[in-house]
């Protein structure tokens, strides 16, 4: 597939609208590995990136930084990786490769690390992410999937995944029993309390509200849930932490989570915050306590988030949201479509069932109780943006076609039993260019399976 | 010395003024170390405790935590210590001893340590410091001066001098080269400059004016000055510190401080500021930086710090300040004897010479060519307080006196040639209460050794 064209979805402006786009691929080069994307997760940086809201983005922009992929063709000096495997690309898929950070493991941290999305490679192109078919990668910046793990488990592993892990990992196999807390339990707060849990921490999700209690105990298994409302509970838990891993990405007070320290605490930031927070320095010393901050991880540290989570068997979804759902309809979808998102919403447990179908996850459903499982937990939003996706396909092939929602779709797939793969080969005839059905059924996979994560 | 009373300095109210105070010492028990004082530092906190001014003080408040003294009686189960031995006490006399923190040598940061000075024991009476002629304490909380080491070399590295060790010491034999970052050059700046070097630390300097470029270089042998206001050279010095020990006490940004800092890079805070400070968690999370803080430092990292102290010949003498003499002077001297003081400072090298006989050094300078040069490093201000104790003991000996200054005094002791011990017995008949004047001399030579350290 070298200098092969390929298609994605690309923002062109700043109302952040995502339409098909058609690009060329570099050569695969000797170092390189090329794959066909499976899946790709979407946060709330793809939609910052896409409206141009932290950087200047130069359009079209094609977001997309928690990939997975296919390999279908390595470079010449590639050994790592072969036809067919399966690989994540997650931030970045670049750096100088020469210095300190580089040769640490911390590349993360190196200042010519190139972005994934929104980036410029070394000869002046943009990046592109993966809300596309295909991608070319340096193999450096490419991690195997553990054949354990259900692809797309992976994909949200890749940004928010790591991002929880990274700075978690020095309190794994600790010699002493740890008190974590998880401040916030949006994507990145809810993969924390997992891997947290799995290091076999004692986890107190912190939040603003009791809002977040059900999901926190009975879905994440948290140990203790604490509103930061709650003087007298804040009061009873004081210095009973050995970190809090702060996921907040707004201006909040500090002190109340500093006093939760234990002596020699750590306070870690994984949310940028725009404008300066404060803190007191009595605070700092008398009880040894740090602020400190982590950037998504390295290479290494995303293969052994990977690995870990393949590892404990652990499974990040949950019980979805259709709130979320129509949120990221209204902000994907072009406006014709919302009305059928709503309907789907409106009747969720037969728009899953219907969907599941759709999507032709049938097959694959039952015959796996573990896939079974964890589609039951996430039904609500990956219901309706599926239901969303084949109805956007099937107006692809047919301008003509009118949606009516009824039991006829459903029978139709039901009755059809086909193999997931038939059911993805939609069109082969379409009059698209190739690779657009595939970018639009894995863009909403990934919506599916990343955004709730990592949002 | 059971249940003996003893005379100390104390301050009244919140004037801060010292006289003269006596006191009952508790009987010295099983665990107890009873030492007579024969140096005490005085640093800002003293001063702030004798004052009121960071915490309720219940006056009559004998200050000093900065005590080198002779050991002279040893509880039946002490076996660490021995009548005669040279010992410190430092910040703290007291912890619960059960907690975490005081199982693992952090008793600094237990929530029940008791302060040397301003502090109340758990049988409900005060705590008295160092500005006194006696003390006793728990032997837990007494370190061995080193035989290396001067006495009163020891003094501010009970407090000062292990408020920078501590912090400092994840830095030591360190397997790679290390750029330490030293902010503010009081008395914690200071001696951190030494102890870094000592560690082998690349130091940088960093003030905010050129002042004390000098002292930083040439005194101190700091490896580079970095004036905080001089755009360029922060620039050219960007992501260059493994580590800033922040010693500055009152408001200032940290975002300048915080670019020195390489990726992973360390701001220590040592000095507690009153009102908040403010940082960006970007600069935190894109640079994995830390902000910390850091108090005194355990028992057992005090006597780290004056082995390292011997081990390395540190001296921690450096040119003295007639400034801060007259600082010192207004605070702790009765008006009457203010325009001794200015005298004195304005004829700097006579009255050193004056006052090294006067306190009876003599002897001991010329036998020793080390002692000799540290006296010589710290001539102004010693020499003008060593004056002022001269005529201290003067009036109260005879408040008929009336100060001429003139040669005379001088060549008295010159030509008398009397042995420094000899000297320290100035007055055996007294009608002051017994170790007034050893109070009055052991202060004087703390606030000389000491202060400027520490302030």
């Amino acid at each position: 597939m070298e200098g092969r064209k390929v298609v994605g979805w690309a923002a062109r402006d700043v109302s952040g609208h995502l339409s098909p786009y058609s690009f060329t691929l570099r050569k695969t080069g000797p170092e390189d590995v090329a794959l066909k994307v499976l899946y790709c997760g979407v946060d709330h940086t793809d939609l910052h990136q896409m409206r141009s809201e932290i950087m200047a983005i130069n359009y079209p922009l094609v977001p997309g930084h928690e990939i997975v992929g296919e390999v279908v063709e390595v470079g010449s000096q590639v050994n790592k990786f072969k036809v067919g495997d399966k690989v994540g690309v997650g931030c970045i898929i670049s750096s100088c490769g020469e210095c300190w950070l580089c040769n640490s493991d911390s590349e993360q941290y190196c200042s010519q690390r190139i972005l994934t999305t929104g980036g410029v490679h070394k000869d002046g192109t943009p990046t592109h992410g993966g809300f596309s078919s295909a991608m070319v990668v340096h193999h450096k910046f490419v991690v195997k999937i553990p054949e354990k793990l259900a692809p797309e488990q992976a994909a949200p592993l890749l940004c928010a995944g790591v991002t929880a892990y990274s700075p978690l990992k020095e309190f794994n196999n600790s010699d002493k029993a740890i008190n974590a807390g998880i401040l916030g339990l949006g994507g990145v707060g809810h993969l924390a309390v997992l891997i947290a849990k799995a290091m076999g921490h004692h986890v107190t999700v912190i939040s603003s509200s009791e809002k977040k209690r059900g999901e926190a105990l009975e879905h994440l298994h948290a140990d203790s849930f604490l509103v930061s409302s709650n003087a007298a509970d804040m009061e009873r838990a004081a210095a009973s932490l050995d970190y809090i891993l702060d996921t907040v990405p707004a201006v909040h007070a500090l002190d109340p989570y500093v006093s939760l320290l234990k002596v020699g605490g750590k306070l870690i930031f994984v949310g940028v915050v725009t404008k300066p927070l404060h803190f007191n320095t009595e605070d700092l010393l008398l009880g040894k306590k740090t602020l400190t901050g982590s950037f998504i991880g390295s290479i290494a540290e995303t293969q052994e988030t990977l690995d870990f989570w393949a590892e404990k068997n652990l499974s990040s979804m949950i019980e979805g949201d259709p709130g979320i759902a129509a949120l990221y309809d209204k902000l994907l979808i072009s406006e014709e479509h919302l009305p059928f998102g709503e309907k789907l919403r409106a009747n969720n447990e037969e728009t899953k069932r219907l969907v599941l179908q759709v999507a032709g996850h049938r097959d694959l459903l039952e015959g796996d109780p573990y896939l079974k499982q964890r589609l039951r937990l996430r039904d609500a939003y990956i219901t309706t943006l599926n239901v969303c996706q084949a109805y956007t396909l099937k107006r692809i092939r047919d301008p003509d076609y009118h949606v009516k929602v009824g039991p006829n779709l459903s029978k139709e797939y039901m009755e059809s039993r086909k193999s997931a793969a038939e059911l993805a080969k939609l069109n082969p005839t379409s009059e698209y260019a190739p690779g657009l059905e595939d970018t639009l059924i894995l863009t909403m996979k990934g919506i599916a399976g990343g955004m709730q994560n990592t949002g």
